[in-house]
């Protein structure tokens, strides 16, 4: 176990939260949801408090030439608290992962076995200047049993502060143990104590950019989760039908650009009839396309693609494109560019589908529906801490019972080996 | 993706199993199969070649003053090729995981959602001198639908290069592909390299001793599946039966000493009548008690203990042995020097127990049992490749669907957002 005592930023919030974590995974389902009532409550109550802490960070924040795209995320308003506190609430109606069975059996010995759902323990959470994940993450972790150690932005410190002071207040009148959500001080330096408090933290779960996650992934000795990243895929297959490529491309691309399942690259097998319909729907919708040859010829605002193009996750209003001999050349394109998010398939042919679905190796595959559906709340997770692109433990959006793990509990009667 | 090419040792191995994991994932369970039986019939055929090899290895141990327990692993004979040639048929008959859908569910507006098991890709296994993993873990991964790159030790290399050159004969000839199974060298810069091969390989599983999963967990940035160290504990409640008691502790710690599911420390509650009897056990049978004042006074033949001996697993005749006040110093005690492998306890209490099994964390909570039935064999898994001690993915023994991630395919009819 990491030594505390060598990790000066966290070190104490750290052993607060691992001994909260062993209270946390006892406690019946009705005083969690007791405690997420009294938080939600306590946000509208102490609104003011929490808008009055944000306004210094807006404003410290432009003052040091913070763009207004950047401002918005982090500013809070009367509507958007009640909003994180109705989201609070949503989680007091969603299923409690900690104790279910996930499977079980009695074995020939007469040895009964059972898998059941435990809480992780404690769970880092690193974030940026988007408040709202202070609540969620926070919310979300306690449901599930979790102690949650949060690191967010700098920028959103005091905003941070004045949330996580009103929570655990609330939290602990509801009956919850000291230390069950702390917020961590937002030094560069603490997310590296975190990453490496081997034995205090169980999950380290890193909710940004790329940067971010590499800085993770390169420094952790703590188990990750790595979310977030998409380069994700539309492949329009030969026997598409023009309309529904159309429509499933758009909004794959424009519905909302800053996000990881936005699409980022148009794959178009080189039989299909309507490219320069499709390419001018794009570029009437104000996107800058990015294409091969093959794509310049079909339309003229294509300008070319580097294989920089096939790279980047643009989160703006770019879009990569290019065309494929066949379905195993989008696979091979897939299979190299890729970050294993969402690739969505528009067919009509079974053959090619159950191809595509087959090679595709991605948290989702979408078959004639749009990359935006890969989301906890539109997969009825009913809440998501993120979305993982990882293989291990748990891929796609992450839900409640993706924070927990396992214990298999054994029973006999004097059974020896 | 990590550069090939940056990685002299594993770099061309690494991407024909990448190349191999492509085809491996889509292929149905009856190819595999095919090809486990024809690697199994290709073990006996070829047993000369292997043995041969083998006794080259063995010698040069032996040169090596190598000791005699080790050679005896490391030693194959015709008998023990069978046995694993056995091994692998019996994964024939094990279900194939790939494919299964663990959840699904219709959408309100109609998407169609379901999540199915795939393939992790590349599995990573890092080993010491036991040849018969390289043929387990072979075909673990190979039922699972991955590929295997296999880095056993410098004293098993030719013996396993021999078996690699069998099983992967056997193998294309069945109709996998080339990459299917890969031998590294055993360089000790070959691990490092694996540790570091992120997008090459998809995750390592380390088989062996606390240096090398410490090493691992330290150097890797490919995720990593941590097995094997075990510091279990067997408490005995002030509730327990005598002979039961007995039973359960003298199995616990002597059946096999050197196994992570062996029990390490003993801890007695302070209103247990018999334990200068149950001391006398152990220490008829050959076990070494490393006592605190409580257990010394109960018995003569118990030296005393350090923190030392709670933190150590001795895989060993050797026993800690701690009397506690009651049931939460247990919990304690556990929390502060277990490695979350198998905790027991025997009580005839039903109160005691649910404290027991709620306030333990650990991949498994024995009740009146051993803990040496934690094992992928004894939980009726059919095969194992470790006992994951980690939260994240699974804990508890490994067996097939552990080798296996997932992805979510929905399916629309144009859906968009």
């Amino acid at each position: 176990m990491s030594d505390a005592a060598a990790l000066p930023l966290i070190g104490a919030a750290a052993l607060r939260a691992r001994a909260a974590a062993r209270v946390l995974r006892t406690l019946p389902t009705d005083v969690k949801n007791a405690a997420l009532a009294a938080m939600a409550d306590a946000l509208l109550e102490r609104v003011d408090e929490i808008l009055t802490a944000n306004a210094q960070d807006v404003d410290a924040a432009r003052a040091g030439g913070t763009p207004e795209a950047t401002l918005d995320r982090l500013r809070l308003d009367a509507g958007r608290v009640a909003g994180v506190a109705d989201a609070l609430r949503l989680l007091i109606a969603l299923p409690d992962p900690v104790g279910d069975v996930v499977r079980g059996s009695t074995l020939p010995n007469g040895l009964q076995l059972r898998q059941v759902r435990v809480p992780l323990g404690v769970v880092g959470i690193v974030y940026e200047a988007r408040p709202n994940v202070t609540v969620d993450a926070a919310g979300l972790c306690l449901k599930s049993g979790n102690a949650a150690l949060l690191r967010g932005s700098a920028s959103a410190h005091r905003t941070n502060t004045a949330l996580v002071a009103v929570l655990t207040e609330a939290a602990q009148k509801g009956g919850l143990p000291e230390g069950s959500v702390e917020l961590l001080p937002a030094d560069r330096a603490s997310v590296g104590e975190l990453l490496s408090a081997r034995g205090l933290v169980d999950v380290v779960i890193p909710r940004g950019g790329a940067s971010l996650i590499e800085r993770v992934v390169r420094e952790a000795t703590v188990p990750v989760i790595e979310t977030g990243v998409g380069n994700c895929h539309v492949y329009v297959d030969a026997s598409a039908d023009a309309s529904m490529a159309e429509a499933i491309v758009l909004n794959a691309k424009t519905h909302r650009v800053s996000v990881c399942n936005a699409a980022e690259t148009l794959l178009v097998h080189r039989d299909v009839p309507f490219l320069p319909r499709l390419l001018s729907a794009l570029a009437q919708a104000g996107v800058t396309l990015h294409g091969d040859d093959a794509a310049r010829d079909a339309h003229p605002a294509v300008v070319p693609a580097t294989d920089e193009d096939w790279a980047t996750e643009y989160l703006s209003m770019d879009m990569a494109v290019r065309v494929v001999d066949d379905l195993p050349a989008a696979l091979d394109h897939i299979a190299r560019w890729g970050s294993g998010h969402s690739e969505a398939i528009v067919s009509d042919s079974a053959t090619a589908i159950a191809q595509f679905t087959a090679g595709v190796d991605a948290a989702a595959v979408l078959v004639n529906a749009s990359t935006r559906f890969t989301d906890g709340g539109e997969f009825g997770f009913g809440a998501e801490i993120g979305i993982s692109t990882q293989k291990l433990h748990a891929r796609g959006p992450l839900g409640l019972p993706e924070l927990t793990s396992t214990t298999y509990i054994v029973t006999g009667a004097g059974h020896t080996r």
